[in-house]
């Protein structure tokens, strides 16, 4: 099985890291790394490059594809070799996922039309724009599409995907292997959590269009 | 203030970019990814590379070092050039951090002595050898020594020692942004509470013998 993670400039980092962690763990798997031109891709804080293997023309038949988000999610919404990737990938995949605002690519390739879907909390409105249900829940299964909230759910989205395809026991392996027994130090990860101050200086200050 | 962030050759991803996504985004700070050599360094399953942009002799007075693990680690037990890097930038640091097996690297260059530390589950005698005094918390911080378990540990690690050097705001501003508000499908995270027949399982089939 062929998974296929998607890189693009200004993405995030751990969008793209957390499901390869665990849904890449997957027994008898093969991950790629796939953008449109191969080597170094720069992440949205400019600090970190993760290396693209493969282009996009290379990866013709992926059994799962993984889409993160970040920042440089917004200029990939009209980028027509991405999005028909997607679409041409997506004809023949077993299942085809999403972490954070990667589900608005999604949506744009005309993939999440009519369907359950999540995103980053800052970009729900965006998803119903596409003809998609956005919903609040961390981790959306819908048919084959997988899709995930914020950034660190794509930890949760990779570990669910795996226990679906490889069975509890092997997730649970992968958990206890890389000791996924989250105890942060404050309780703010979530919009109905984090106190209304932090949340509505993060709404101000968002100068994401996202599409 | 600078952060460095250590890599090697079958390093885990995780373990680097989950402090790097919380860590990372200390205000007025530089990440830097350093490794022996510049260029692509891959992790652990040979399916990722991440770039070190810069060189262990051009980073020579990180404000924090941050230290992953993964297999690759023993093999840098006795490699002399990181670990006298590790030894020339501590002298100066404000503080020294690892994730995973990274503290037995810090332990090896003799900068855990006397000291409280953490590592992955699989590793914890191996700090006793060096010296140090393993505990089972997530995230130990003795002096300016921050030590976290398990690849996943590193965003809890990340997020409180930002909350310790920029406030508990900016540390929850970041909580939200990568929305860490963990939702694991099962509750198998560590030795405790994973069912005892995948611990032995992992116990047993443990080749990394770290030291």
């Amino acid at each position: 099985m062929q998974i296929a993670i998607v890189l693009f400039d200004r993405f995030t980092a751990l969008d793209a890291v957390g499901p390869y962690e665990t849904l890449g763990r997957l027994p008898d798997s093969e991950t790629v790394f796939v953008a449109e031109q191969a080597g170094p891709v720069r992440t949205d804080t400019g600090n970190l490059a993760l290396v693209a293997d493969r282009t996009f023309a290379e990866v013709t038949r992926p059994d799962i594809v993984v889409v993160p988000g970040g920042p440089g999610q917004t200029a990939q919404m009209d980028n027509g070799v991405l999005l028909d990737w997607l679409r041409a990938a997506d004809a023949t995949t077993t299942w085809t996922t999403s972490v954070c605002t990667g589900s608005l690519l999604l949506a744009a390739a005309g993939l999440l039309e009519g369907r359950r879907a999540t995103s980053h909390w800052l970009a729900y409105d965006v998803l119903g724009r596409f003809g998609a249900e956005a919903t609040g829940e961390r981790v959306v299964t819908d048919g084959k599409y997988v899709t995930a909230a914020g950034v660190s759910s794509g930890i949760d989205m990779g570990l669910t995907l795996l226990g679906t395809i490889a069975g509890a026991d092997h997730a649970m392996a992968v958990q206890l292997l890389t000791e996924y027994d989250p105890q942060p130090p404050y309780d703010a990860g979530s919009p109905e959590k984090a106190p209304a101050r932090i949340v509505e200086a993060m709404r101000a200050k968002s100068r994401f269009t996202f599409a």
